[in-house]
Formats: structure tokens, C-alpha cells, sequence
């Protein structure tokens, strides 16, 4: 891992600006958040990356419990012929499924293992839940008495992806699905919404991360859904990342799956369902929106460590007295609550050289450093940098005051890091109202030269899906959402010209 | 699901004593853990299996943290050439793999599934992960300071079983899986006992179940362990579970996956690795060591709800007086503390028929269940049951002193229900001295009848395969292990005749 050293401008090569892409996995790789593994598409998550997912699943979880649902656990194989029941799913999914079609190894001749035992139903490995959770579901729900039904899912899932980058698209991954089952079109669409409101919830105030809320396209929905909603939050290199999705899925996976139930008056009747997910993507998105180029940078509400002490120890002090003054310190630090679970102290007392170790934490993203050393020691005072500031800036304050103002300092730097991110967003919204406008937006200066261009480019759109067909193969942009709080206003397509009642978001995207 | 009506004596038929394998099957499916899904071999676990199984996670991973552990994920999949790296392991595991062997369905002309794109090399669905764990320990581990290296996941895992039974032996199961890697033979062997001392605790003081730990025989170790310890449990039939393995595996998974480090004097060797594991197989434990007739018993530390309220609404009294009544007392109850968790209470204010209430709670075993209805209210009292006491046993104490004592009563039952299990074990493990008494020990009265017979023999083992070879064959029996504290004392085998140093438990299994 390289070290940053005196020749060197920053933690990270290349910065974001010269090869971003490139940046993300270096990025990713010197906060050791996770790395590729020996097979193809699949990623180890590393104890950083894990604990930050631990964080995010412990905030969503009390979440998902506070609105009614409760944790089960489904099969993780799905039989080759469940898949099938529903046209748009199978259609969807087919070409990325894992397919498991033996049940034992035996070695040959040679000693070389080969697949025996063949299954008489292929099986699949889940790329998502509705088919197998359906099929139980149709047992579980009989009468109005049963319903709602609100299910959640912590699992793997995976797809078969060809090309894969970490956190952000690998074969497989972490996440949660939500699937619910209720007696009304309208608790399922009310439940859709909810659920997307946590999410926005969820990644406006724990990750930091300004998301718009809006629905997909026909092009970009779930396979399956009647409608999908998503959140979308934009990334440095200014490209739109969605981050969370919840589908309004009809009676389509309750016909496919026979979820019938009997209403208050004995009639019989097809439930309706929704499901809702978001995963370890959100971990990538979390780098793309707070990292600079010294490394990553984790929002206090999501770090496993939010501060670390380094003792400085010198050559003419007590090591001990350096270590005792810092275990004294993370004591009075861990006895506060920040958010419900005590403040976490790291002290960082191996051996080394100290600019290593300091530029470890940097790179990982802890919210606060501290440094102490017998100058601090004598003024009984804390020397800290926040992470959210240049490196060099560096402030001494008295330990009683640091103490008792670190809640405060810790949701200043959650508040900075929301509101940089809001104002990158802001700055890089623009209304754009002609066709020549809207491919000059999206078009790179240089194009051999990989850079951060574009944006969100808010335009009026008549629901033609030529267009962004259209645009998606000229330009690689797609509509990311209609956004749910844009107002109705009389425009013309920004590339048809025909009538539209309100503008969409038009990006490129992870 | 069969409620219990004036005509039947339990809730559970039939009863552990008229078959007690179907009364386990009985007692999952009538408490609601868990069911069978169209998967073979696979089950659902359901929101009250799942939520004791998050309980057990929260409590284990604290534990794991406390020991110094940090949790990673690593890939479903593992190429079939990893698994053939250490050779009695692929020997143990070959025949139980899902293999995956292509990544795409392709529809025929008509229009029916078929897997398609085959992959260059298989994928095993990951039985255990100690090939492709220790792939990347070998990139992570260069020197003595990268040690110990102390991991643990949190994952599924496929096992491809012919006989399964919900929770103690299914296809897929949940678990963890501890890896760590030391740089000596001594500390490696030491984290072995550790994190078995670690399953003990957990099982003892959370699970309320009594067990022994030891060392397996040979005939019973992990495929490529140096040595296996184990704890065993007895169940209600005297059978014994495994409940948690620790295995020492010496150098040979480091030799297999290159693990190699430099010590402090530049000398390069192979290091020394273990792993260790629980999985859902504890639910069953847990369902076999406390279940009775009418239903299963959770001890209070794993209990997702401690206390269930059940309003008794009569004609004559205002239904909002008694919620309110409940709602009260259940705030101030969960303003209680029970081992670092409030006290969790449902008040079930269902519409239905009391009786189908109480019974549906009793089955699913909340330790404390709490009537209310106007005499109570009136009394200012709280009328309650203990699961661990017979049903019809209900106690009245006043509103206060029952809130005051509510930690005093749950400590209560988890240390009965530890009792009664240690008990049940106590009177059913004997010293067996001759042949004769041994297989009449073993043998039950009828063979036709499934009935409960046998127990823990602790006997003299000379160390011969051949005996532990003859009583599998003959009885069923294996040994479950060497006690770990087994006094030494002179002996002849219980079998052969041969001198034999000490004790080891003989026993039927699950």
C-alpha cells in the first residue's frame, strides 16, 4: 500500500480529478474497506468495510421494526420452474443466474473432481426473493386477518455480472429485501412510498447523502413491478448512483404465486404486494460522495470508530504516562452517547512510524484524530483534526471541553459532510430546455481523457421512450427518475419538442 | 394448527413420550419457528426462529468482539480446485456439495428454462470456508505483526443432506465461522479452548443447557482438524447434540492455502490456523432441552418477547380501560433492564377467543404471560403465569412488586429451566462398566416403539477405532467425546478389555 510521502500531494493516486474511476478503487482498497477475491465478480468485505455494513444494517433494522416488519429467512436456492411463473421477472434476471445443477463431486481416474450427481431441477442461485417468498406466502396468507404481512430479508444475493467493480456491481452481494403482502392497492402503494421514505431517511441522516426521491421509468423498472420508486444521490464525478429501490409489484407475483386471500365479506381475492431493497452498494455510494483524495471519509453516524487516539511518544517521556493519559481519555469518551450507542475510541499504539499510522486513519475515514503527546499532556488538552478538514488543520482544545463537546463536534462533521454533498448536487442541477444544450451537457471536452463532466440535467420529457433510448445510445444518459416533488408546468421535450407536463432528471449513471 | 380443546391433555400431540421425533416436528411447526420449503432440504425460518436467532447473534458476536474478533465476509462460491487443496477435506466434503456449473438460463423453442453458458471451472456452494478464508489470509499474512489475525463471518452455508429435520440437520443452515491464524503451535491452541470456552458460556448462561465439553475421537473430527473440541448437550430423549465445534487445525490448511509469515528473526514458516463454529442447529437444541408438552419453552435471555400481555375483555368493562391498563404496565416494564435489553412485552389485543390466546403463547413459549382483565385492574395486580411452571399454575402480586421483580422472575426461569435440564442429564449419565450392561443400556424395551432409553455412558476407552467402529455398527452409539475435565484413573475398555487411562462419553446422536 503506497505511504504518502513528502514527494507525493496526496494519500491517493490518482486524485479524483485526474482518473476518478481509478481513484474509487484506490480509494476502496487504502481505507481497506474490501478487495477482489479469487473468483470472478465477487468481493471480501474486510473488517472496515463489514463493521461500516453492521452500522447500516443496525440503523435500517430499527427502522424496518419501527414501521411493523419483522426479520424471517428464505431458502437460498430457487427452483428453476418458480423463476418462470412470472414473465417480466424470468425475462429479467435469466441472463445473470448462477445455476446450480449437481449435488456432489467425485474425482476421477486422475484424482480430478468433477460435478456428479445431477439435480432433476436445475436450481438457482437467488438474484432476489419474490418467486420463493411468494410461494411461502401464498401458505401464510389465507384471510384478511392476515394482512398486512411485512417481511424483511438480511441475505446474499447474486447476479452474474460481467463486469463488476467493487461494492458498486459484483456477482455477489449483502443486502435486505422487504416484501409485503396487503388487502389494498392503496396500503400497497402507501407502503411503497414508506418504505422509500426510510430509505431517504436513512440516507439523508445516517450516510450524509442528499438522495431525490422519484419514480423509474418504464425502462428502468424492476422486472415485474407495476411501478418502481428509487432514490438517487449524485456522486463527484457528478453521475447518478441509485441507491435504494421499492416497487409497487400489483397482483403480478400474487397471481404468479396464487397469494389469494378471503376479504371481511368471504370473498376470495388476489393480495397485493410490494418489496423494497437496498444494499452493500450503499457502502460504494458512501465513498463516492464524502471521499477525497487522501481517502475515504465516513460519516460519523456510520463509523466503527468515530475517533482515534495516537500517542506521540517521544524518546524523554514515559511511554506509560503517554498510554494512561489516552486510555483515561477514550474511557471519558466511550461513556457518552452519540445516537444511541457509546462513542467509539480506537487508540493506536503499535509500533511505527507515526506519519504511517496517521495517514492509515486518514485514509480510512475516521471522523476525528487525535494526536497526544507530552505538550498536550502538560496543558491537560486534546490536539485533534476532523476529517472532513484539510489534514494540516489541527485544533488544541481543553479535555473537560473536548469531552463534553464531542457529540456536537461529531454532528458538525455529519452536518458538513450533508451539506458539501447537497452543494455539489446544487451546483451541478441545471435546467436544460434545448436538444444542442442538453448534448453539449453531457458531452466530455476531451474524450480519450477520462473526466468528471455532465450532471443532473433537469429537462421535460413527454413519456416517449424513444428518446431515452435515444439518448442513452448517443450519450450513455437515462432518465434516473421522475422526480415525486416536481411541480406540473406546461414545456416541450427538450429532444421530441412534443408536449410535457414536467421535467424528469436525466443522467449518466453507476 | 391444532389448537387445544377440553378433549386434548397437551398442546403438542403427541406428546415426547408417544414419539418424541414427531413432537420435536410438532413442537417447531406449532410454535412458529420454522417450516419446510419447496427446496429440498431447505427451510424458512420464521419471524419468531429468526428473531431467537438474532438474540443468539447478538449475544455470540459480543462475545467474539470481546475476544478480540473482527467480523469480514467472504464469497459464496469456491472454485472446485480449492477444495481439493487439503485432501481429507475435500475427502469429507465431496459428497455434500451443490456444484455450481453455469451462469445463464436460456428459454428453448418451447419456451421451457435450461442453464446455460457454462463455466470453465465449477463452483461449490460454500460448505464451510476455510479454503477460500485461507486464500486470502495467505495475501494478508506477511509477518509476525499481521498476527494473530483473528476473524469471523456471519453466513449460509450448504450442506447437501438426504435425511434433513428442521434446524439440527437441513441443507442449508445459518452460522458463523471464526478463522483465526497465530504465529505459534501454543497460541493457536489456546484461541481453540478460548472460543469453546466461549460456546459454553453462551449455551449455559444464555441458552440455559447444560454441556460438556471435550475432545473428539478421531472417527469424529473435522475433515483436516489436528484435534476437535466439542460441547455436547443432552436432549430430553438422551440423546446427545453437538452443539459447537472448536478445531485446532495445526499447519495443515496453512500448508494447503500458502499461509506463510516471517517471524521477528526474518525466518519464513507456515502459520497455525483454527476455526470454529454454531449454527441454527442451536435453535433445535434449544426446542429439545426445554420443550414439553404443550409447546416449546425459550429461555429468557434468548426470548424475542420476555412477556406477552393478554387483555381479558368482558361485555361489562370498557375494552379502552383495560388496553390502557396493559399499555401502562407494559411502558414501565420495558423501562426495565434486563441483561443490557429492555424487557420486551407484546400485548396481544387481537380480536379471537382468549383461550386460543393463552394457548398460542404457551406454544410458542414466552417465559412470562400476563392476563389482565377488571378484577386485576381493580386489585391494581398483575395475574401471571411462569412457562416453566404447569399452565394452570397463575400467580396475582401487586402492580409494583411485579415490576420491581420482573428481573428477579426472568432470572428465575432461566436458572430453573438450566436446572432442570442439568438435572434430566445428572440422572441419565451413568458409569458403565461391562459389555452386558452396556448394550442393554443401549437397547430399548421394544424396538418397534420409538421410545426414549439410554444416556450418557461414561466408560473406559482403550483409544481403538475398531470399538467405536463395533458399537456404531451394533447400537447406533458413538463417542461423543473426551471429557475434557475426565479425571485419569486405571481402567480396562469397556468393550475390549484393554487398559484404558480414562472415561469417555458413549452416547446416540444427533
Amino acid at each position: 500500500m503506497a505511504e504518502k510521502t513528502a514527494s507525493a500531494k496526496t494519500a491517493i493516486t490518482p486524485t479524483r480529478t485526474e482518473d476518478y474511476p481509478e481513484w474509487y478503487q484506490q480509494a476502496v482498497k487504502a481505507s481497506d474497506l474490501a478487495e477482489i477475491s479469487p473468483v470472478r465478480g465477487c468481493m471480501v468485505i474486510k473488517p472496515w468495510g463489514y463493521a461500516i455494513w453492521e452500522n447500516m444494517q443496525r440503523a435500517l433494522d430499527a427502522m424496518f421494526k419501527a414501521t411493523g416488519h419483522k426479520n424471517a429467512y428464505f431458502p437460498l436456492l430457487i427452483p428453476m420452474s418458480f423463476l418462470q411463473k412470472e414473465a417480466a421477472h424470468v425475462e429479467g434476471f435469466a441472463k445473470e443466474c448462477a445455476v446450480v445443477t449437481h449435488h456432489r463431486l467425485q474425482a476421477g481416474a486422475d484424482g480430478k473432481l468433477s460435478p456428479a450427481s445431477p439435480l432433476e431441477e436445475p436450481l438457482v442461485v437467488r438474484p432476489t426473493s419474490e418467486t420463493i417468498i411468494g410461494a411461502m406466502f401464498a401458505k401464510w396468507v389465507q384471510s384478511y386477518r392476515d394482512l398486512p404481512l411485512l417481511i424483511n430479508q438480511w441475505a446474499n444475493v447474486l447476479r452474474w455480472e460481467m463486469r463488476t467493480r467493487l461494492f458498486l456491481r459484483t456477482t455477489e452481494f449483502l443486502w435486505q429485501e422487504g416484501h409485503t403482502v396487503h388487502a389494498t392497492e392503496q396500503e400497497a402503494r402507501e407502503e411503497t412510498r414508506r418504505m422509500l421514505d426510510v430509505y431517504a431517511d436513512f440516507a439523508q441522516n445516517h450516510m450524509a447523502m442528499p438522495v431525490i426521491k422519484g419514480e423509474k421509468t418504464d425502462a428502468e423498472r424492476f422486472p415485474g413491478a407495476v411501478a418502481t420508486f428509487c432514490i438517487e444521490a449524485m456522486m463527484q464525478d457528478r453521475k447518478a448512483l441509485q441507491s435504494g429501490t421499492s416497487h409497487f409489484l400489483g397482483r403480478n407475483f400474487a397471481r404468479a404465486s396464487e397469494i389469494k386471500f378471503l376479504d371481511a365479506n368471504g370473498r376470495e381475492d388476489y393480495a397485493w404486494t410490494t418489496s423494497w431493497g437496498v444494499s452493500t452498494r450503499l457502502i460504494g455510494a458512501m465513498v463516492m460522495t464524502h471521499g477525497d483524495d487522501d481517502g475515504i471519509i465516513v460519516p460519523p453516524r456510520l463509523a466503527p470508530a468515530h475517533m482515534v487516539i495516537l500517542p506521540v511518544i517521544m524518546k524523554d517521556v514515559s511511554r506509560e504516562d503517554v498510554l494512561e493519559y489516552c486510555r483515561s481519555l477514550a474511557a471519558e469518551l466511550r461513556a457518552v452517547s452519540y445516537h444511541g450507542r457509546p462513542i467509539e475510541v480506537e487508540i493506536d499504539a503499535r509500533e511505527g512510524r507515526g506519519g504511517d499510522k496517521v495517514w492509515n486513519w486518514v485514509r480510512k475515514g475516521v471522523p476525528v484524530r487525535i494526536e497526544i503527546g507530552p505538550r498536550d499532556i502538560a496543558a491537560g488538552a486534546v490536539f485533534f483534526a476532523r476529517r472532513d478538514r484539510p489534514h494540516r488543520e489541527k485544533t488544541s482544545m481543553p479535555r473537560a471541553e473536548f469531552t463534553a463537546r464531542a457529540c456536537e463536534i461529531l454532528d458538525d462533521i455529519q452536518k458538513s459532510l450533508f451539506e458539501r454533498a447537497l452543494a455539489l448536487r446544487e451546483k451541478h442541477t441545471v435546467r436544460i430546455d434545448t436538444k444542442d444544450d442538453f448534448y453539449r451537457f453531457f458531452t466530455p471536452a476531451n474524450p480519450d481523457k477520462p473526466e468528471i463532466h455532465g450532471g443532473f440535467a433537469l429537462c421535460h420529457w413527454s413519456g416517449e421512450a424513444d428518446v431515452e433510448a435515444q439518448v442513452t445510445a448517443d450519450l450513455g444518459v437515462s432518465i434516473r427518475c421522475i422526480p415525486q416533488d416536481a411541480p406540473e408546468e406546461d414545456g416541450r421535450c427538450v429532444i421530441s419538442g412534443k408536449p410535457s407536463r414536467r421535467r424528469v432528471i436525466f443522467a449518466k449513471s453507476y
